[in-house]
């Protein structure tokens, strides 16, 4: 028996390796040296480490100087917020509010009421929704991740101080990220020693993951240029439309708002998000209840809650997010797939 | 005109990838799935992150529970160190000495004078001189960095609480290490986030790179166990004596001492160690003058002063560090190109 190949529509938590990230990354592993060593070998090192933070500094409209790798954006936003007491939303990724107070107020449509842009943590787009905020001027820190890769970014004319990115959402591999600095901010270092990263970060640095990062980011660049994205917004318009069609309770999330062109986030009362999940994984599709966690436990949605959704509402949420090679058919058969699984439920409830 | 190919007599500062770590690493290039995630494709990227854990456990004689993925030995010793104001010595690695009190004496044999365990920082092996400690019951922190791969250690009896441990020291990956601590003990997550690694380490894995740590481990366990450094020790042997006849004014360090297998470290009165990396570096020979410097400047070594050397003779040493593929022949060219060109500098300056 011929089996259906599994259709990943869960990009928002991490992504396939991009085919440039991967040569690039294979292209590192014959480097025999340390960056930090003087000699032939250690030059070649360097070289290739330099090379992608051009690469990574290009993409993101910064300047290389800037650019600190980190093991990724949860390590660049301790970097950018401990001991700093910044307010934030609970829209945050948790990696933000294990830092910042999480008290500033978000409406219904996930906007978040910035008071004071100098002392605030902000997203530029919601991992589980989509939802982009405008950035105001002079904003402290401003988690990226998300949104690198998928809208352009102008980091050095955006007023924000301090930018996280992550490779892992824009083709590159898991484990290597950056926090970027507006010239002229500092940071003390967290992680100490060898005095890496110009002394903001020691540590021998992850040679083949931030070759994958500088290659990933160079070819996200690229295809967002060349409208790549465009494709997928028109592919994610008939997802919404399907689900919306196929049944008349389900909530969708974000939808007057703005949003990355490749999340839906839609709430199907009366069917767990978690039971969604897992029921649809088994039909051959991966989506997600929420942002990955860590615990394998999938509990109601916080940026949901904190969008004024009831906990009813918020545990049965599902988001589905995409990426430049989902396919129209992919996209279609899943809405039908979910849209029929839905409809058993709710007969079963009837 | 032919050129020979370079020897690299640096593995203390890392070590070419394993051909198990690189095919490991590319297996791992196809994984879909956050290993956060619940679906199929985070499940199998769980699996090789597991399967990897339990490699290094086996490897260094400690439990896969036990074992707290980091970006390297440098962040480990960050986790395992701050806040503490444990005690150590000037022959720590940079990464320790930030974070403690450098108050015990060491003797001229490079051997520290350890009071209290339960409240010191105490490496197994120093990176520059190979020189070995023994380790005390009871220590709070060992840096196993440059131990493990190369001597047997069983982390579970060495009755040490937290052993730091690097992935690129032993043909592994660089950017990817562990802080393995005893049952019991706990760490202060200084990432934090998502709740990875247990809620001691937050964000997503660096998956490719613990998949090659892993595989590098094992096969590190492996080839010691086959008898491999026995072959080198007796290789390095010859270094030393070659270097030995080829001077009389040459200092050996350690050599009464116990010293890793693969490590000469000699002092070259007159010739500084700066120029004795350039000087072979142009002659196809890559070796270091210490530690590896993230400045790329040499300084006079720390280790040797911490152990009685003058300034004039600890600016004036060199690093010679092989590994399980370093030929006789390749030593043999080393020795008599470095004697030569030593000979070089005392008639200039006679």
């Amino acid at each position: 028996m011929s089996r259906r190949p599994r259709v990943y529509l869960d990009w928002n938590a991490t992504t396939p390796l991009r085919p440039e990230a991967r040569a690039a990354m294979i292209a590192a592993m014959d480097l025999v040296g340390n960056p930090s060593s003087v000699h032939a070998e250690g030059r070649a090192a360097t070289a290739v480490l330099e090379r992608a933070r051009a690469q990574v500094a290009e993409a993101f409209g910064a300047q290389a100087a800037d650019i600190v790798f980190t093991s990724g954006a949860t390590e660049a936003a301790a970097l950018a917020l401990a001991g700093r007491d910044l307010s934030s939303s609970n829209i945050e990724h948790d990696a933000v509010r294990a830092w910042t107070r999480c008290d500033l107020a978000c409406d219904s449509n996930g906007q978040v009421a910035v008071d004071d842009p100098a002392t605030t943590a902000l997203q530029a787009a919601n991992s589980e929704t989509g939802i982009l905020q405008p950035l105001p001027a002079g904003l402290a820190v401003c988690d990226f991740t998300q949104a690198f890769g998928k809208l352009p970014v102008a980091f050095d004319w955006s007023g924000v101080e301090m930018g996280l990115i992550s490779a892992h959402k824009l083709g590159g591999p898991k484990g290597i990220g950056a926090l970027v600095l507006k010239r002229g901010t500092e940071v003390a270092a967290r992680i100490k020693g060898g005095g890496q990263e110009m002394g903001r970060r020691s540590g021998t640095e992850n040679l083949i993951g931030i070759a994958g990062f500088g290659a990933a980011a160079e070819a996200a660049a690229r295809d967002l240029a060349d409208g790549i994205w465009e494709k997928t917004a028109e592919i994610r318009k008939v997802l919404d439309s399907s689900l919306e069609a196929g049944t008349n309770e389900t909530i969708f999330v974000g939808k007057s708002a703005e949003r990355l062109p490749n999340t839906s986030c839609v709430i199907a009362p009366g069917w767990k998000g978690e039971t969604q999940v897992m029921q649809m994984d088994l039909a051959g599709f991966a989506v997600s209840a929420g942002s990955a966690c860590s615990s394998g436990k999938v509990r109601e949605s916080a940026v949901l809650r904190a969008m004024g959704y009831p906990p009813e509402q918020a545990s049965c949420a599902l988001r589905v997010s995409l990426g430049p090679t989902t396919t129209l058919d992919e996209v279609e058969r899943f809405a039908e797939t979910w849209t029929r699984a839905y409809a058993k439920v709710r007969n079963r409830a009837a």
